[in-house]
């Protein structure tokens, strides 16, 4: 069986086990703190970052989350994640980069070095003016999310995406660690609640990380 | 024609410029600037960063640079660089990923940081501390070269792939700036210099940065 090399709040973690769920690959989880440089983690993934996969009976392991997803898609025919034309499949992949690199670089991460490692690991209170920034720019990107679906069912197009899985999973984790204020985003909080009631979520909704609680609404598929 | 909008240290552009090349793709450049976030080029490309392709005649338009390489992979059948079994694919991937995330992060953004946005943007002295950092951040990752190359005659295995053509793009800008020290890297150097004289790398070495100059070895094939 695959073996997922994580800890609760990796939002790149998510996203693959979003897309396994989906595909229904079974998995099991092997808790990382990648902070922690562990020398045999190391090992498995010489950039030190979740997720990294190991299949012990086919002797595999895969790091980096994309090159994860890509080598699901190409192997597991069921529920396509990465579909269409070429140009369709560029802008799945070009909405996946956003989220992974420009969500996570001015939302989950700064939230996730606020409330989650200053908590866990530098016993430090949050810098709110850090958490003020990372909540205002996590604002703009629902306003695009908003946008986008205004004009299609999904984020990249007709069908579910692994854009869409891409985005909830970096959302979940900003809503998890409280960076996201739906009041003003009806669009984006539809299209958020239909994936919150996927039978591939719920098993993320309901792990906590340490003694970090996330806010009331988190695990909530009606709010 | 494609158009890339693009400048001439934006390694991203130039991984994208490098396979359009192998591939026998014809571009033209177009000069965008993207830290003076004009509104036009914000249209093309929401998260705002280089390169974008744009091919008015077929009305496409493609952003991020991941993405932008898998379009010409599925597309161009000619010198493919993601090619292999669904693992080998996934290893060129990791590879990428960590030349596109981890070498960037800690080699070639505070590179360009320092040496290129501080002088023409800012009007500031580099850090010299940063600048340190990045040298031996840039160093770290030679070594992890020189140990594929010790086991593989490219990056990722038995031909050249994407994987190197991610290296090389990130590395000639590093290069560009100063950040290289080549002289404890015997096999990282004969990789990149075999890369060097290519066709497909002859004219990003021949450009120039506005007033930033490159040290005497950065287009020198023999150095």
């Amino acid at each position: 069986m695959w073996q997922i090399y994580q800890f609760p709040l990796c939002p790149f973690s998510r996203k693959v086990r979003l897309l396994l769920a989906e595909k229904g690959v079974p998995y099991e989880l092997i808790r990382e703190n990648p902070w922690e440089h562990r020398e045999a983690f190391q090992m498995l993934n010489h950039a030190g970052r979740t997720p990294v996969l190991h299949n012990p009976e086919k002797q595999i392991t895969l790091a980096d989350s994309r090159a994860i997803c890509e080598y699901f898609e190409e192997t597991v025919d069921k529920a396509p994640m990465i579909n269409g034309t070429a140009t369709g499949r560029a802008e799945i992949r070009r909405l996946v980069a956003m989220f992974d690199e420009n969500f996570f670089a001015a939302v989950t991460q700064p939230l996730l070095e606020e409330r989650m490692k200053k908590r866990l690991v530098y016993r430090q209170s949050p810098d709110s003016r850090v958490l003020r920034d990372a909540m205002r720019l996590a604002n703009d990107h629902l306003y695009y999310i908003d946008y986008l679906i205004d004009n299609r069912p999904w984020l990249a197009g007709s069908t579910m995406s692994l854009a869409d899985l891409a985005a909830a999973a970096q959302i979940s984790v900003a809503d998890y660690l409280g960076g996201i204020d739906w009041s003003l985003h009806e669009q984006a909080a539809s299209w958020y609640s239909v994936f919150k009631s996927r039978p591939s979520f719920r098993p993320l909704l309901t792990e906590r990380m340490d003694v970090i609680q996330p806010p009331s609404h988190y695990a909530d598929v009606n709010a």
